[in-house]
């Protein structure tokens, strides 16, 4: 049987271009970037994957996947990608019932990644320093139905992380050498810590500080990922950009 | 506190080169490779995390990540890396509760992570046609402690599905495109199809045959994965290997 | 002794942002993108390499090598960038002396890169339908200084070649299937065919082609290239785009 | 006409497998790796490009294209792939009559691409410390008619280059950035210096010395290269190795 929007659910309208439109289905006038004015408990009752029209364009509703929530997000800072993000998860070895402390949460896009996998048990702690970002990160966490899981913090995790016996510790910020002590005192004992960066210098420096605390199986992965094309000549990779995003460096504590 | 081993826990142990011998801790004397015979319960009451000592062998008891796990598994066929495998998870929206039709098993690493990522409540239904093939991923799935979620199936995923609705069929056949529109009608609506392949021309047969199926968002991946090294002499990606394994395309059922 | 600019030279004038803007110097004003009317007569007597000024611009005079003169053309189809045309060069061994076979022209970029291997005895004869391209190829080739050796001639490549006993013929065309058994006839024994193509499906009907002719040693080849950047946060791969170009097929006629 | 085997020619002999065993056909038995105790003058006459026998195993005789001199040396240390050359090539503008000063010669793979575009004209000067590379340099480069055309000279480039005005400075060394200055001094005005680093410090400190030195359009480049496999099953990427291999930065001297 096929189901239909009920009140209080998480949705995306995609258009006919793969624009995804994330909206919450509660009673209130939107203002909807590429909608205008819109009041998303009029969708209440429509059937999912099913074309509708809203104002003269075309929509299918989705229960939005994790995909689709991470790909309508609101972009305020670089985000970390889910092609690096989803090694963070495996390699620290992220699962339901965890208890994360992330780093800065910037637009929010790793946090949501965070989220997904910890629910409905865990908790994602996550720090940011600028106001800004923050909001944004919130808000992006709110469309998605993600925000329960987590609590942004404001603070700077380079100096201090408030919380004890976390699973993972995961690091986006520009100096995240001088945070694998306070991680390392942060972390249960076989947790795990992850550190994003972009230049090759900054992941030289983390490892070396990782190897004199007592992290094991200290590995760093770049990863590059192409879409292929198929198409009226045949199948090809894409011819569109495919540049450098940044390094994940990963270790264990142990004693 | 340090946590310490207790009877019928899954654990790994890992020696100063990096092998893991994954164990189930059960009374019964054992012939593991690399270790001869054992018997894991005289691991109960001993320190995760920390150095022992088995006959003359240094090792660490880890609780294992599901990166240890697939590191530990033993290799029949060629495996799916979680370098692709990890899409899956992310493009087919794997998640906590998730029933998955996967055909064929193989060695069960896929399996494995799948089932790493419905637990507890979701389940794998994985097809496989050949007897010594199951087997084996029997028995990896049980020394990783994942047998619960799973059901290895005997039977040939092209030609028939028994299963209705469910969240996402996972293929790694040599002919995909055979298995399209049975896995069309084995999804329930808005599920996810994903094949692995190897060849262009595998993806680009698979592709047109789910574009002519109704699945949206059709997408295929190609992902390359370096190790960086850190060593006297500085920073450089691994001079290992980093050749070919396959493309992942995805799509998901809309009416 | 630093070298002064003589008449008839080619030269590249480079500004600080390293826009490149090739010249002959010989009397005649030119409208020149990028510096208005000049006469680059006036350039006579200035020094190499060292820091001048034209209008109230500041550029240096550089002997251009070939990196220059293909940095510098005008570019009106896709051309065949260095990184998959140098391949040509070497797995079709072309050298100082060779004739060789070109089709289409396009731009002119990889014209002149066979020109400037081959030069000064051999020659490269460019088969093109379109005027326009014609017409841009020839230019460009001139600004180098490297149109007298090479000939545009108007035709289809993939309907005929003139030529017989040529060492090498350089395919860019949708077709090169098409023009494996003409190919065959014009090379020399032990001469080369390289086909460019986008699309693995077109590399596969070449290659298929190419097997069936006696072509020995047939290798298709995909070349990915990364600039790396080094500034203030340490060293990286560029952010910058590095998509996909085309395949190389490559095979030598034998007996 | 059909060419025949001359005396004194470089021939490569291919056999099913693609083993080149380059010979120089004149009058002396050689013990030959793969071959035994052979004569290379009994090739004398022979047809080139078609099936002969020797022993009883069959070969065919190629006049050595560079693609086929490089693969038929004998490696004695890493070798600096073509990959990596070509661009050293392109970028240096590397040409017919050139003088170049190369440090150290390994197993002389990069001398050999330096004289073959050097030639007949232009000389190679190669540093090199250790007498056995030297040897087998000296060898690899007499086996592929190329020995007239380079110096191979002992001595330690890192401490002196004896050369002045030369065209391009080529260095393989563990520590770049302390031939800069001598480079920069026995570089011609507009010369070019390209390195060949395998880690992303010995690049970030080279190009550091190349900036402080007056080095104009200084650039690092990482090349990746794919084989693509045409079989049965269709088209895809090799399933062989593409580890790393090094980087290569390039400069030109100005005033």
């Amino acid at each position: 049987m096929q189901k239909s929007v009920e009140e209080n659910e998480a949705v995306v309208l995609i258009d006919e271009k793969g624009t995804r439109i994330p909206l919450i289905v509660k009673d209130k006038n939107l203002r909807i970037k590429r909608l205008g004015i819109y009041n998303p408990k009029e969708l209440i009752g429509k059937k999912y994957y099913e074309k509708i029209e809203i104002g003269n364009r075309k929509f299918m509703i989705f229960i939005p996947s994790i995909f689709d929530k991470i790909s309508a997000i609101e972009r305020k800072a670089q985000i970390i990608l889910p092609k690096d993000g989803l090694f963070i998860i495996y390699y620290c070895d992220i699962k339901s019932g965890d208890r994360i402390v992330e780093g800065g949460s910037g637009s929010g896009a790793l946090t949501m990644l965070l989220a997904h996998f910890v629910k409905p048990k865990g908790r994602v702690i996550s720090y940011e320093m600028r106001d800004d970002f923050a909001k944004v990160a919130q808000r992006n966490l709110e469309n998605a139905g993600l925000n329960e899981y987590i609590g942004i913090k404001k603070g700077d995790i380079t100096s201090k992380i408030d919380e004890k016996d976390v699973d993972a510790v995961v690091l986006d910020v520009p100096n995240p050498w001088d945070v694998v002590q306070n991680a390392y005192k942060a972390l249960k004992l076989g947790g795990h810590l992850a550190c994003y960066s972009p230049s090759m210098n900054q992941v030289e420096k983390t490892v070396k500080e990782m190897r004199m605390s007592s992290f094991f199986g200290i590995k760093t992965l770049e990863t590059i990922q192409r879409e292929m094309v198929v198409g009226e000549m045949g199948m090809r990779p894409s011819f569109e950009s495919l540049g450098h995003t940044g390094y994940v460096t990963f270790g264990r504590k142990i004693k």
